[in-house]
């Protein structure tokens, strides 16, 4: 009943996609012995990866250790499944965290990552479980595995678009149809066709800049939301293996990023300011009345509900202190205007419109919380070395949610094989990254994207 | 390079299901003079329609007129995109609003449905728009139904199981195999192909019992949760949907029945007195703590997380006059033991474990809310007719989610066409009610799930 095709290529793996999913199932299909080829249908490799600040959390690791910091899988485990709502799968959830310490290892000790000697908390976790490689680029991550993939001599076929699976009789994955050459303008190539003997590994990322797939399953995300995805976050190769029967989880579960600015596209520079120093340190403030609306350190999901509830952007506000002991350098977002810095407290609430009285009686109301180390507002968890809004200058940025990450996927396995709605194998079919979808839940908390493509992505390369 | 069928049967119309939204669909095309058969996998009709209590929502009928109520298409769009935390489709949500007044009056002029004499108000409603069949059951509807189905001469073939679609080979829907004389236990019958000349109608309901579907997209809901739902809603046909390319939508907003007694199966008897008496009338309790957990009259999402929330069953409350005056028949309820009656409040405090002086002061607060008109802590809106807890004997039952309905489903468009997920039409294939999915977006309205059933019904029928 089928075709014949004339295989163009023959090889023992195909992984689609060059991120860090996609390039860590490589290494270890490689290192097992596999004949292996990653196809990247943009001209350079790692995909929305290399954008990313590069944060990976993990519990119970020797930087921890050395921080004198005590964490634990089932801490991270209950993080993350409150996060989530309780929706996480728990057999993915629970492989994640029991495989996050090593993944972070493995980049530490396997592919040389040079990280920071620190630990943050950012929201959500409740103890510092997050590791940032030098440069706070996920790019120093993405150099070395690239590095591997090299020294494993696999290649990476770049401008090559995945199109279709081929399957056996029995539905088995034993190839697939793709584009060389492919053009982004035209939507077309040169039609390749590959035999894969053991399989296909999907490491394609997520949908987040997909307008017309993503608003299928929450319309408020139409094109007047920014995202901070590049715009080849699209959904044509999931679509595919839903199309051969793979199950669909959680489509609708969409994360916004609270920490983004407005004034500026893509993902930017502000949210480091946000997400590092205001959400610890800082307040955000809804500008129309003047008051505090949330726990700045809750789940990214509560932040974004309650910035977009207000109807209209809030202001994240932090001081010289907090800006200057957190470390990090935000001189980029200065520059470009998107975080502002005031002398006083009432330039900063001429400039933004927003009412003085209040804010100075918010601002007092979070100090002398920080003061006592209790928040009786939101519960916001108030740490040692937390301090209050006193010390001019003082920084600020306008927050506006942006889509960030598609919690929503295909449904694997523990052995990261894609299973139908009836949790049926289909043999020949791999998945890892921000591709699947389970681990997460209803909301994905911080650094936990890049674990899960390391975790996932060995898993994959691993067993295929 | 596709098999030629040997088709057992040929007509214009092949509706799949027997509720609400199939037989009206049936009843539309047949007046069209289309040659219509349909499908029921059970030995009787109805479905979950049956079931239910026949409360059908619509805005600005000749009912409300006669009781004073003012209220609008728009009024009504905007409170299921309240509930629906602004995820409808607002298309669909559109096209219902338009027409559900037309579907209510058209049950009441065509089908001839005797309702009560009254408009009620359910929670997220924000005027009464409910109307309710005598009898307060399904059945009154259904049975009108089924009589113009026989006026009709439209067949229908029970033990009847849909098993898969056959496609021409441009992927339009031709026709179906079945399985005929269909037994349960065997998951067996004798296969049957219908060849379909205008096509079929996918009106096969939710997925709410079934346990393995449902907990791929909320891992909460496993064989723990009890449902409302007959245990044949399942998500056999909604899959087969998906196999030849329909788009899923929103698979993960599945509703909890709020009003749920863990002390009966199914949908039972309870819900009468929770949904109709507590929630307008009365109180919530959490018996941990004696005091009240939520809007009782928010949307069923609201209620149903904050009492999944308290990690145990909560307690209903109302007084004598609230229950005598709502002029609800609850004597089964009662008989069952599921509502329970007390002379005191400290009968009833002391039966539930609550303690008294907490209930008390809840009960004192709400009562001082209820004559003041301003419910200060959850922001209840509190109507003229509202009066305290005050009346012995008081009337009690304990409240536990169940899965009630399936928001999610498949994709349609405005014409009641089942669309991929790039919004092409499936040639030959429609669908209607709860199969399909983003009318109600992240939480349905009380009584819109008939409405659903005849507004998508009639478009179907009518456009096939």
């Amino acid at each position: 009943m089928r075709e014949k095709y004339r295989w163009d290529k023959q090889v023992d793996v195909l992984v689609v996609g060059s991120g860090f999913a996609g390039l860590t199932a490589a290494i270890e299909a490689g290192e097992a012995g596999k004949n292996v080829l990653v196809i990247e249908k943009m001209k350079t490799a790692g995909g929305n990866s290399i954008i990313s600040d590069g944060g990976i959390a993990a519990p119970g690791t020797l930087l921890q250790e050395k921080h004198g910091l005590e964490d634990s899988q089932q801490l991270m485990y209950e993080d993350m499944l409150k996060a989530g709502l309780g929706l996480n799968h728990p057999n993915l959830l629970r492989t994640f965290v029991t495989n996050a310490g090593d993944a972070f290892q493995w980049t530490v000790d396997y592919l040389n990552v040079p990280y920071m000697d620190r630990v943050d908390l950012f929201g959500g976790h409740r103890v510092p479980r997050c590791y940032t490689p030098e440069g706070i680029t996920g790019n120093t991550i993405l150099k070395r595995m690239i590095r591997k993939v090299e020294d494993l001599e696999i290649p990476i076929l770049y401008n090559t678009c995945f199109r279709r699976f081929i399957q056996d009789e029995k539905g088995s994955v034993m190839g697939c149809m793709v584009d060389r050459e492919y053009d982004h303008k035209s939507n077309t190539g040169v039609s390749t066709y590959i035999k894969t003997n053991k399989g296909i590994i999907l490491a394609s990322g997520g949908y987040g800049a997909d307008v017309k797939f993503r608003s299928i399953q929450d319309p408020r995300l139409d094109e007047s939301i920014q995202t901070t995805n590049k715009p080849f976050a699209t959904s044509e190769v999931l679509k595919s293996a839903l199309e051969i029967g793979a199950a669909s989880v959680q489509l609708s579960h969409i994360q916004l990023g609270a920490w983004a600015s407005p004034d500026e596209p893509g993902f930017g520079h502000g949210p480091m300011f946000a997400d590092y120093i205001v959400f610890k340190h800082g307040i955000i403030i809804n500008p129309t009345t003047g008051q505090r609306i949330v726990n700045e350190l809750g789940d990214r999901k509560q932040s974004a509900d309650a910035i977009l509830a207000t109807g209209h952007p809030c202001v994240g506000i932090a001081d010289h202190r907090a800006v200057t002991e957190s470390g990090w350098d935000i001189s980029k977002a200065i520059d470009k205007g998107v975080v502002r810095v005031f002398d006083t407290m009432e330039d900063l609430a001429s400039f933004y419109g927003i009412d003085l009285e209040s804010l100075s009686e918010s601002i007092n109301r979070y100090n002398g919380f920080a003061n006592k180390g209790k928040d009786e507002d939101f519960g916001k968890p108030i740490f040692q070395d937390a301090k209050g809004i006193e010390n001019p200058p003082y920084y600020a940025m306008r927050l506006w949610p942006k889509v960030h990450f598609t919690m929503g996927g295909l449904r694997i396995n523990k052995k990261a094989q894609v299973v139908d709605f009836d949790g049926n194998v289909i043999k020949g079919l791999y998945a890892a990254g921000e591709v699947v979808g389970g681990v997460h839940g209803a909301s994905r908390l911080a650094s936990c994207a890049i674990t899960e493509c390391i975790v996932f992505g060995r898993i994959a390369g691993q067993n295929i």
